[in-house]
């Protein structure tokens, strides 16, 4: 029997041929993960989408939430396929309504990023999406806001994990699913 | 015969219903056209979603561009609903390869997008997708941008349009459907 996670494996080989590193972005000794190639190939797009919402198909997924800008992108396009709903989390001054925040750190200081207080109501079951976990501040951060709103983190995915950050750690108390890994 | 623009009436004012007024944002005078309660409403999300995807299914549409942050949401989910490619087009330093840029008029000044140069091939047919239509500097950029490459802009479709700012007479070459106007 392939579980989930193994059957991930062959989804992540194949998609991370689509990936393209680029060397010293956004600076020096970084190797950035670039997604953009496999969202313009339409059958892999198509492949990281429908495998992702397939692996929460029978989980009663009410919303996709998703850090801006680029978890947008697949996010989206995953809670459209499950049936779901889309809320964006965006970066402080954005969101037009009443806000929730949260803060996380980044290598020097912090940022904050804000949800909309009606987004979700108690108990609601929410996937939350974002295409690459490093040091895991944005998705932890994320599940604060959900679970402050009153929210259920029913899963965190991911489209790339970058493993030697061991941003997963930080996320030891929920269910992390993750399709390429470096 | 219900036309796909008179069609759009209809399912633009039910689609209304889910959108919010935020007076005096950003900026005192503005009314803010909140599209995140229609995103959040998984029903009213896949009818805007699908009913665009219908207006262009016969288009062979090879790939969704949208600008960020906001156009990312819909625009992906078209994108996966018409089994095409999605492809970004974003602000000055944050696309990772080789970019071609092109600059806009804002009230005062000028911002610049960029897209990445390998992402749009010779006569590829191309939708550009946002959520909302104001002056309309944003997308005429955006299909500079795709037609610097060589692509063909099939049409041009936002979810909300403004109608007193005129936005659509910048993009009078092209071939332009809105949904909901203001």
């Amino acid at each position: 029997m392939i579980s989930g996670q193994d059957d991930a494996w062959y989804v992540g080989k194949r998609l991370a041929t689509k990936i393209r590193d680029i060397k010293d972005f956004p600076k020096k000794g970084i190797i950035f993960r670039d997604i953009t190639p496999l969202l313009q190939d339409a059958d892999s797009f198509r492949e990281a989408v429908s495998f992702i919402a397939r692996h929460y198909r029978d989980k009663n997924i009410s919303f996709v939430v998703s850090p801006e800008a680029r978890g947008f992108i697949l996010g989206a396009a995953i809670a459209y396929e499950l049936g779901a709903g889309f809320i964006p989390v965006r970066k402080s001054g954005k969101l037009p309504y009443s806000s929730e925040k949260a803060t996380y750190s980044l290598e020097y200081g912090e940022d904050e990023i804000q949800i909309h207080k009606d987004a979700i109501k108690k108990k609601d079951k929410v996937l939350i999406f974002d295409d690459l976990i490093a040091t895991g501040g944005t998705a932890q951060a994320t599940c604060k806001l959900v679970e402050k709103l009153g929210g259920e983190v029913t899963g965190v995915c991911f489209l790339v994990e970058l493993t030697e950050l061991k941003g997963k750690e930080k996320l030891s108390e929920y269910d992390v699913f993750t399709i390429i890994k470096y």
